[in-house]
């Protein structure tokens, strides 16, 4: 069965937007695709450069028969609101947000008996640069979507939008929004705030030059993170705020371990501080095997536990 | 003028010692390259690859021209206590280890009255990589050097180290012990261990699979570190773990200021978390600049500080 959207309507025609469209097109399966964003300017690169094949507002898109909403997650509980009272009664919106439990309760309080046509996602891409320029068509292929279906959410929908990222070349994942926001907080939200944290704080350090100067390439690739958008983590950071506290109060008390077992430095502090540097190493070589030849992660119970 | 050592010795003839050699022996500046190890197979690899040209004791090691000692700091008062009854009234001993309080303390207390002869050095360079096979002549073009000279260093003693690793590519910086571990506290040791607590506590936890399973490129940059070697981190470690404790609480603290922000969410707290991730982000992308293209680090006292 080969997908086939007429008209698609994207918001917010940035990265995520625009590489949604451009893979679409590329395997012809979607007729028209227009797109709603608050930048003239942007818009203008975006058909100019066909990433988009019409400029409509957000009444318009409500129509469409699938609306991706690609706004940064603090901008979509005012995108839903404007868009529910004109929802088609057959459009399917969805959303490429990096929280879930959040979107889905703005969905949900937005959409009242619409909220089944809403189908929750998240498309696992990136890149540093940003707008409609930086959209390419190859974005997703190979990575990752996470679709959190809530009870409600219409199983059509959620076919068709499985679809819809499938044609775009990605995996389809699902999971709970409760699970999603966990998993996301552990590997993205906490590293995030941890490089973020840290620049900060040596910046602000009476020998930043120093520390700036002879920074080298371990550091180069521990802070790259840190070069992202402070809007956009700073909205992630705070729309999942539950869970990432979780993970930070965690990593808190992993921190204060490390400080008893430096202070102390008696055989077993020593022996601690080895064996907890072994397990990451060991699990982040198993890791990267993992990603860079598909070798499956090892279950990592083997490895004694005596921190 | 061109420097010319007669005999070299490397101590530990692996990524550092064995690249040193290589990087004299291209610019003709070594006549012999003596190694001593504690792997019989390592030290054939080093003669089968032309990166010492005969093996050697300690003890014979000790009456070298230079005698650059390259293994793990951990191991350093042993072999400056082995090599001292023996050294050479007009021997140079250099260091390339990556803490250095404890490297200068351990040799004053075996050298005595010698420790004038004695440089502490730490050259910034480095791959993943370990072993004789993985050295090669360019590994210190264009990195920094450090050297911590003692107030009893011989002015001589440290001209000759100088021009011994500005033959070998690199740019000498001078600073003081303690400023020394300070900055690499900083930007190499606390990175580190963050990164190894990290996939450690991620490793450890009942979802760990999921964990990994979801982990995408910020992950991989940001824990590239933690496939380090736990023993060579362990070890500098608790050799720095003053200068490291006090980088460690200064992150603590700052980790608690970011819990407060995400517990509080008011209009305050968010504007904290944005500015300290703007200051980071803004930081970071000048740093990158002067990494890649040499810009000038900003003062970066222009970003107001609210947190």
């Amino acid at each position: 069965m080969t997908l086939r959207i007429n008209t698609l309507a994207i918001i917010g025609v940035g990265l995520i937007g625009g590489s949604l469209s451009l893979a679409l097109k590329k395997h012809s399966a979607v007729g028209r695709v227009i797109g709603v964003g608050r930048s003239q300017l942007n818009l203008d690169e975006a058909l100019y450069l066909g990433v988009i094949d019409a400029v409509a507002t957000l009444e318009e898109a409500a129509k469409a028969d699938i609306i991706f909403v690609a706004t940064p997650v603090a901008q979509m509980p005012r995108v839903f609101a404007e868009l529910a009272p004109h929802l088609g009664a057959h459009s399917i919106i969805t959303d490429g947000g990096s929280t879930k439990q959040d979107v889905s309760a703005a969905a949900r309080a937005a959409f009242g008996k619409k909220f089944p046509q809403f189908v929750p996602a998240h498309p696992i891409a990136g890149t540093e640069k940003t707008g409609a320029s930086a959209a390419f068509a190859t974005l997703f292929e190979k990575r990752k979507t996470v679709i959190c279906a809530e009870a409600e959410t219409s199983p059509e929908a959620i076919e068709l939008v499985t679809q819809m990222w499938q044609t775009a070349g990605a995996e389809i994942h699902r999971m709970s929004a409760v699970e999603h926001d966990d998993v996301f907080a552990a590997v993205s939200h906490l590293p995030h705030l941890l490089a973020f944290a840290l620049v900060d704080m040596l910046a602000g350090m009476p020998r930043s030059a120093d520390y700036f100067n002879y920074a080298a390439s371990g550091f180069r690739d521990f802070t790259r993170i840190a070069a992202g958008s402070p809007e956009m983590w700073r909205d992630i950071s705070v729309a999942n705020r539950a869970a990432l506290r979780e993970q930070l109060t965690a990593y808190r008390a992993q921190l204060g371990e490390f400080d008893r077992w430096l202070a102390s430095a008696d055989p077993d502090a020593i022996n601690a501080i080895e064996s907890s540097y072994r397990r990451a190493s060991t699990a982040r070589n198993a890791w990267q095997k993992y990603i860079e030849y598909g070798e499956p992660m090892p279950p990592l119970g083997g490895v004694t536990r005596d921190g």
